[in-house]
């Protein structure tokens, strides 16, 4: 089952930059920084609340470490902002992706990759869902535990 | 202070047909609909988790109710997707907003406007925010109480 906003997925040309326009304007602090090869990105989540199923929320900003990464194809033609919207599920993200997939929305990976802090990550076709790309995110502790 | 993701706001053609995807796909049934003459919109509020700070986090789903709403012209700019995020605060919206502007970022309204359920709302200039538009929430009923 989905169980919370997992996080906010936006796109910045300057990770340093960002993560500092959050610290200085609205007062977020609680960032971790890490780097995902896979998906062409440097990234830092920053932590804004605790959710209600044991999980948190976060912004996730997202600098591309190549050209050829999506990240930075969407800011060549969209410019910064809000990239994706990820849910976070309580239960295996393969499990939640294929009762989806069953409902005729398109999953994006055939196998779950890694996502931030040790997390397990899909995502469904923004054609799909409204236009959001939606990430589905299974965090490396579960919620509630 | 900020103290949650209040929503992120999400614009749509069709409300209902928006709310049925999210409640077939995703099994989100907890909705509150209402009309929002002032920003031209019709509006559906998924809860999707409760947040830490005794406050909720929630999609915005957001219909045009007439062709010069700002929804109406981002649909026609950028068709359906993520329009806006919103944070909540703990305290007063102006306040919040008061202490932003002071950080050389322009708040968009002079003063708050009313949001979804009885909130006090207020914007800030997406080409401040790194390509963001992003919303100061003060819930009707205080986060904690
Ligand atoms: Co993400
Ligand atoms: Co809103």
């Amino acid at each position: 089952m989905l169980t919370r906003i997992d996080h906010i997925g936006i796109a910045c040309r300057d990770l340093d930059a960002a993560v500092e326009f959050y610290r200085r304007t609205y007062g977020f602090t609680d960032v971790h920084t890490e780097v995902n090869e896979e998906q062409g990105v440097r990234e830092a989540m920053i932590k804004i609340n605790d959710a209600g199923d044991g999980g948190a929320t976060y912004l996730q900003l997202l600098e591309p470490i190549r050209d050829d990464s999506p990240i930075a194809k969407f800011l060549a033609k969209n410019g910064e902002g809000v990239h994706h919207i990820a849910f976070g599920t309580d239960g295996d993200v393969q499990e939640e992706a294929d009762g989806i997939a069953a409902k005729g929305i398109r999953v994006l990976y055939d196998s779950p990759r890694r996502g931030s802090m040790g997390s397990r990550i899909t995502f469904l076709h923004p054609k799909d869902c409204g236009g959001v790309l939606t990430e589905l995110v299974q965090a490396a502790k579960p919620a509630g535990h």
